[in-house]
């Protein structure tokens, strides 16, 4: 068993409404960023696994996702797998 | 003026206890994720600005960060610009 880093990229789905970006939006422009537009909220979730190789780690990552750590109804989600430091 | 897409990620300072990474490695564990650890929660905002140049949009993003996207006395944050598509 290796331990593995997993980066996980968490953004809602297109096209369903981001109220947290837009207050975020108001909220900028109401102490004068008039220059920022489409403002995107995601999370970065970041952990080791340990697993036996890349695609295993992959693997229970994805299915972490998938049960727990993200909304598939709402979220799409990026599993990106490096070696621990 | 152009318009650039920022990319902008947020984490908790070192040593900042992340409550919210404990609770969902506690919330994996419980359903049988016994090998994932020290799970690290943060946000990664996304927004188009109009600015000069790269610089300038650089600028004004770094400082809407420190006055209302994060919070700088626990949280990181790093920006990145790109042409927007």
């Amino acid at each position: 068993m290796k331990t593995y880093k997993a980066i996980i990229r968490i953004s809602l789905r297109k096209g369903i409404l981001d109220v947290q970006g837009k207050t975020v939006e108001n909220g900028l422009r109401s102490i004068g960023f008039n220059n920022i537009s489409n403002v995107r909220i995601g999370r970065i979730v970041e952990l080791n696994v340990e697993a036996e190789d890349k695609t295993a780690a992959n693997n229970i990552v994805a299915d972490a996702c998938k049960k727990l750590i993200a909304n598939p109804i709402i979220e799409d989600f990026a599993v990106e797998i490096e070696d621990a430091k």
